[in-house]
């Protein structure tokens, strides 16, 4: 199986195989992955569920449930495991294969790892892309699991139809890397290790949190769940499918739609202005030291650089 | 005066119809604005100082005793009032006049508005520019204060070199549109309205958050005032003059000078990218058409933005 053609194919019919190698090229940026993933574009289907929160928040946990959960309903799971700080990108790292364990051998569920290495729109970038393998594939949800909250978090989470915000009591340490005004990115606030003591005392503070929301903003649900024990977890579900109910799928996939093309010309237009940078100035290196001294100011390299380009419009024959 | 070079030597000189005339052309982004500002730039000096805080804080208030303390040192200041919900830029609007009323007849004192209209790089390379306009005039410092605290917000505080964050206590309505999370925007805290009867809640509540913060960032100062009684003033200019200490005017000013380069090559690429999108398709309306008719997916079409650029590139001898 080497063709574009035969990996789209086996994508579309949901070969393992070819999803692996698919999301190899991807993740790779080598020069046929935009075709692969034109075509797999229209093929996608399902929901991405983004998982969120601070380190030791039980997020693998949960998503070990959600895979029983929606296995149980006789659908093929993905899941992208997000690392910003890894330099590694794609194959089952340690963590996986931890987390994998009790579906190790179910053909029905098929889990990546992403880190920060490679794909020009960044890790957010490489993560829609292997969002869109994984639905073009027939996995339903995809789910996204992020480590962390910081600004890559963010960003990766803004990617997901539905986002879950998992929290717990007695944070600690945990919550040092929990950035306030998190709360936002939660379409669903879940609280874990409702069997804690402190339970109480982090919904009052969520729900005090959330209350200074801008007014027009919708406020997310909070559901209390403990992951471990296996409580409150039909609530979650439940709450899922009703923030899923409010969009219909047209909605959804218009957005996603749109939001991926305003992206693709974020990238290129950033290309475009490095490559401008090294025609004119043998890249960002030069252009930073003749601003640092002085030399030029950032409008006058701005300025030249768009003169280079709109020489290279009228050129090509446009307005 | 009307040539480039008029209102550039007008603006060195402290002209205050020269810089209104500068300010003009910036907003309006006319062909030799990125002139005057390439001028200019070289000339800045001062600092840039950001307020910003939900509506009823005080900000005015503050920002009207901020312009008196600094023209007792015998320093010219420059305020610019951002309001990204305003569609009017320029010239000043009955906000200002009330809001000068005390410094109206002060020739060291000018005062701008700035709304969501007009430049390529929205209301923060708006005002950026506008800040070194008035910076290369001699006003220092420049004041920039934002009206609420939304997205837009946060990107304009972004610009400052030192950003105030002003909360009152017994928020009610006003803190409704405060986000959460804002915290993370200011250097410096100002609690306004110190002698509310709610102002050790607050506090509490501030300092609780600030605890959230990741363990790698700096905490901001806490520093209570009331603006209007003119108490705790000292302290906060004390605590202004700490925070600007902590870094050379060079750490200061590269800073500045890179931000704007990676913000004029974003501002350039996404020029680039809708250029390309009009030569190819006619335009951003008829790709989103066919993207959401299903025709053509984001990934196709940007890949032959990509080609286009390619062929541009190469024509014009570049590899």
């Amino acid at each position: 199986m080497s063709s574009t053609a035969d990996i789209i194919r086996g994508v579309s019919e949901g070969s393992i195989r070819a999803v692996a190698r698919a999301l190899s090229m991807v993740e790779n940026g080598t020069s046929n992955s935009s075709d692969i993933l034109d075509e797999l574009f229209g093929l996608r289907r399902g929901i991405t569920l983004g998982i969120t929160g601070p380190p030791g928040a039980g997020k693998s946990t949960l998503v070990n449930r959600m895979i029983s959960h929606y296995r149980d309903e006789d659908r093929s799971v993905g899941v992208i495991a997000v690392d910003p700080s890894s330099p590694f990108t794609g194959g089952a790292l340690l963590g996986d294969r931890i987390r994998m364990q009790s579906h190790a051998s179910d053909p029905g569920v098929f889990i990546r790892s992403m880190g920060s290495r490679g794909h020009l729109g960044g890790l957010s970038g490489a993560t829609r892309d292997a969002s869109f393998v994984l639905s073009a594939a027939g996995y339903n949800p995809v789910i996204i699991e992020t480590v962390g909250v910081g600004q890559a978090e963010v960003e990766v989470a803004d990617l997901a139809d539905i986002t879950l915000l998992v929290l717990v009591p007695g944070l600690g340490d945990d919550v040092q890397s929990m950035k306030a005004g998190i709360m936002e990115i939660g379409d669903i606030i879940v609280l874990n290790k409702a069997d804690n003591s402190g339970i109480d005392q982090l919904e009052s503070y969520v729900k005090a949190s959330l209350e200074l929301m801008p007014s027009g903003l919708k406020r997310p649900e909070v559901i209390r769940v403990s992951a471990t024990a296996g409580e409150g977890l039909d609530d979650l579900w439940a709450a899922v499918d009703r923030f899923a109910a409010s969009h219909t799928e047209k909605e959804r996939i218009s957005r996603s739609a749109i939001k991926t093309l305003n992206e693709i010309l974020k990238e290129n237009g950033l290309l475009f202005s490095e490559k401008l940078l090294e025609m004119e100035y043998n890249g960002r290196e030069e252009a930073e030291e003749l601003i640092l001294t002085g030399t030029m100011s950032p409008y006058a390299i701005g300025k030249n650089l768009l003169k280079a380009a709109e020489g290279m419009f009228e050129h090509n024959g446009s307005k």
